[in-house]
């Protein structure tokens, strides 16, 4: 199994876990005139629903050589999706998802978290033996 | 020579041709506690100045299967560079630049226009073949 596929399947098995349904598990995000089916490096989109709250889970790894450079990738894709959602789909909420290990040695630096806080992203951090959620940073309350 | 080194190369030219001084041509950015030498993946940052006036430029060729996967990269590398920049050296203005082709192409699209807005980006046109500056597109005037 590729890695990115086991990054997808273990976060899918701790949203379900915290009670989530997962109503897409290839999620396509609608940016209108760009076209959909060009978006081929990107991880596959999880979206799930619970009691009525919908969101979007962007997988990432953080496994790459240069964890700066995949941090790039996932700011932009995250601001993006965000920006497409707020279009087609304002009340579902995008989160980036960041193995525990990544976001203790890495999210924690104070570069990062400024630029967490400048785009007011939302993480969802979660642990990759376990499987399971660990913390949910939720800092923009909805697409917008 | 490698794709991105060509496209490196095209961008310094214009760039001279239009009466700038190349002052660095692997331009670091320091990014406080994280470390440098880890953007690896990453094209290489051109420096230059005139009249006073400092630029860093990233080099983006667009020429990877996924266009919007490469914008997503290109707009997180572009905001993590200001991001930097607006601490360590927020007069020196950060600029993306795209072949004229993209640009006509790709750039023109409505949603990635609405991006460029959201996020205030500078762009650099540049016809490669004539390795001159098409455009300046000057949307933030600081770092900051």
């Amino acid at each position: 199994m590729a890695a990115k596929d086991r990054f997808h399947d273990v976060v899918k098995s701790a949203l379900i876990k915290d009670g989530w349904t997962i109503t897409h598990e290839q999620f396509q995000i609608d940016y209108g005139d760009v076209q959909m089916q060009i978006d081929l490096g990107a991880e596959r989109l999880l979206a799930a629903e619970l009691n009525g709250e919908k969101i979007a889970v962007e997988v990432k790894s953080f496994i790459a050589p240069s964890t700066i450079y995949e941090f790039h990738t996932a700011l932009g894709q995250f601001l993006n999706y965000r920006s497409a959602l707020r279009v087609n789909e304002p009340e579902r909420i995008p989160y980036l998802s960041v193995p525990s290990e990544i976001f203790e040695e890495f999210f924690r630096r104070r570069f990062i978290q400024e630029v967490i806080q400048e785009h007011k992203l939302n993480l969802l951090i979660y642990n990759v033996e376990q499987e399971v959620i660990v913390t949910w940073i939720k800092l923009s309350n909805t697409a917008k």
